[in-house]
């Protein structure tokens, strides 16, 4: 069978720069053999979601494999916990949280814990055995992510993501107290368990021996969980299910492994990433091309981030070098594959000036054996504009690369 | 803050013409500050509503500023009521209207009074004390728009626009009686609101000064008033409130006006405009450059008529012409502006070989700080075609220019 590659470049669109004589970091970039995938291919420019709307990389990401985000984006909480690696299931209310530091009066005097880096791990497995004695039948699941970050899951009968956060926001405050968004008994059950939440997390982990040695070495106790961000996690059909596909997800971030659980793909662990520009690429592409040649996957969602972070951090020179390292590196071996679809692309565009995503459209390269070659020789922002697929959006690449592959059904007679 | 300007040329674009070597009257335009502006800007193709759809100028507007006309577009009623200045609620039902002469059995003997040309406002005074007995709480405004128009609006409880036009169509007949035109409640009172308001109307002005004078020189006099095209007023978020600008509306009709009422931005009024291909376009010039520069408006609709009316009135030289005027009084000063973004379009075309709307697409110019410039040099119809933008929808503007300006926020991470 046919196999197919979605490699997603992070935020690697951009906007013309002085700095770059007018042109973008991918137009600057020495890219021998995107151009070449380019020449062989067919191209494009596309819309993750649609013209001008910015996306975020789990939007952008939901949308390319072919899910709504307008319907399934119901927050960050659910993403974020799938992300960390909690196995939500449909109905359970999810919240991002801080690990933050209260006085004996709950006033929050740093929101996030000194920026704790280690020992979330322990707290978190005193506060996995919570229970509320008003909703015994409620499970409460925590789960660390990276430095002062947290996840919460709800799960049980008769709960809502329609209540408020629990952040104080500017600190010298206690916790907001959780309030029903809506009039539903579901709205104010769910605020109550949080309110009753917040004040016993921290009875249960202010000694813990994590927080008692950072106050002895002067550092502020992670000793509060405080929730925001609430989100029903939805109901969707799984990628391999919609489109008879066994796919797997290649990412380096939480995030988008949150999106490639939530699709209900495999993932593929990989060892040395960082989602930086320091990243290992040699890993990344050996991972790649081991799962094409030797698993029984045969859809890959590929995710390379460090364009982004150059992009979040205004770095032209960074970028550009990252966009050329991952030619070099990844698609100088990528280029060599046969019999395989590969839809080359980024998620949105990170402009250098705007330091944060853009609408702008980004470019695309779809390269394998059967698609109607275009003229297009390079792979860019402004010369994919002219290219055969003209513009199409996030939302149609499922369907194309089925159709390539051969896996779609015919609708009609 | 950086600012926007959407700029319509009306009906500008065109089909190709036999006259002009089969060239549109915007491609044998001179226009060297417009293809200036295509060279230093991203160019393509708009349908304002959808390809093939022919759109009014008013849903094109609507669209264009972001509105579903097939959602807001309740009729011409709540548009033309706008447009001549009606301050129009959310709920109130409004109608476009004929002044009529009738005779004394109500026989419709004129359909338009003689094309009346001054002395409604007058009528309108005395019209706008009617009150109908069976129905004391309903407010009903008349107001006067050009010749023999008018707009009557309802406002109060338990009204519909669910109800039959009274105009006759065919002199010689009674107004036809209004009818409900679903089962409701509302429908009926308010069918039957318009046909006491119909003959109460005669009764109210048949003497009327205006009327006399009218008879005594033998003109029909404008003695009753004939409802038509019932809409409710839509309720929508002001285009401040959606994209938190700060908007106006520099327009020479009404039509357009309405539109920007519609949507909550400010009107600039300007004199000595009149829609037409004769309209001072220095006034609109100067309007414009004194609002981006002074104001504390930062994005702008604008529109200028001549190319329609020229359109629409199969006038083939005179479209060309209007269309190089616009280039050297107006497009000369623009084109000096500086970190202003312009998207110049127009709303639909209005071709000679048609004198009417159609649905073909539109050319686009977006000139602006960081814009991804293509090579197209030239605006017109066929040549951006070609552009970077490729084809792009009216729904799709005021999210691209808000990312451009950086005033849209991000949807997810």
């Amino acid at each position: 069978m046919m196999k197919g590659i979605v490699l997603i470049m992070d935020g690697m669109g951009d906007r013309p720069l002085k700095e770059l004589d007018n042109q973008t970091p991918l137009q600057a970039a020495n890219t021998p053999n995107m151009d070449k995938m380019a020449a062989e291919g067919i191209t494009g420019i596309m819309d993750s979601i649609a013209p001008g709307i910015i996306p975020g990389s789990d939007t952008a990401h939901l949308s390319i494999l072919g899910y709504n985000p307008y319907e399934v984006y119901t927050g960050r909480g659910p993403f974020e916990a799938n992300g960390v690696g909690v196995d939500v299931l449909p109905g359970d209310i999810a919240f991002r949280c801080n690990f933050s530091t209260a006085d004996e009066d709950l006033i929050v005097t740093d929101r996030r814990a000194g920026r704790i880096k280690s020992g979330t791990k322990e707290i978190v497995e005193v506060l996995n055995t919570m229970k509320l004695e008003d909703y015994p039948d409620i499970k409460i699941i925590f789960k660390e992510s990276t430095g002062h970050r947290a996840v919460l899951v709800l799960r049980g009968e008769g709960l809502s993501d329609k209540v408020s956060d629990a952040d104080p926001k500017v600190e010298g405050n206690k916790p907001k107290e959780v309030k029903a968004l809506d009039d539903s008994e579901e709205a104010k059950k769910t605020a109550d368990i949080l309110n009753q939440l917040v004040k016993k997390s921290y009875e249960m982990v202010k000694d813990h021996p994590v927080n008692l040695k950072r106050i002895e070495e002067g550092e502020p106790p992670a000793n509060i969980i405080i929730p925001r961000g609430a989100g029903e996690v939805p109901v969707v059909e799984s990628l391999n299910d919609k489109y008879e596909v066994n796919s797997a997800c290649i990412a380096e971030t939480g995030l988008i492994m949150g999106i490639g659980r939530f699709a209900g793909m495999d993932i593929i662990e990989m060892e040395d990433v960082t989602g930086g520009i320091d990243t290992n690429l040699y890993n990344i592409r050996d991972t790649i091309i081991d799962q094409v040649k030797n698993s029984d996957h045969d859809f890959f969602l590929i995710n390379i981030d460090g364009a982004d972070e150059a992009g979040h951090d205004g770095q032209i020179k960074e970028k550009k070098e990252f966009i050329e390292k991952v030619d070099e590196i990844v698609m100088s071996e990528l280029i060599k594959l046969e019999d395989v679809y590969i839809y080359l692309t980024a998620d949105h565009s990170t402009p250098i000036s705007v330091k944060n995503h853009s609408g702008d459209p980004v470019p695309v390269i779809i390269r394998g054996p059967e698609v109607r070659v275009d003229d297009v020789c390079e792979f860019s922002e402004v010369a994919c504009a002219k290219g055969g697929l003209n513009r199409i959006r996030g939302s149609d690449v499922m369907n194309i690369m089925m159709d390539l592959m051969n896996y779609a059904h015919k609708f009609g007679a």
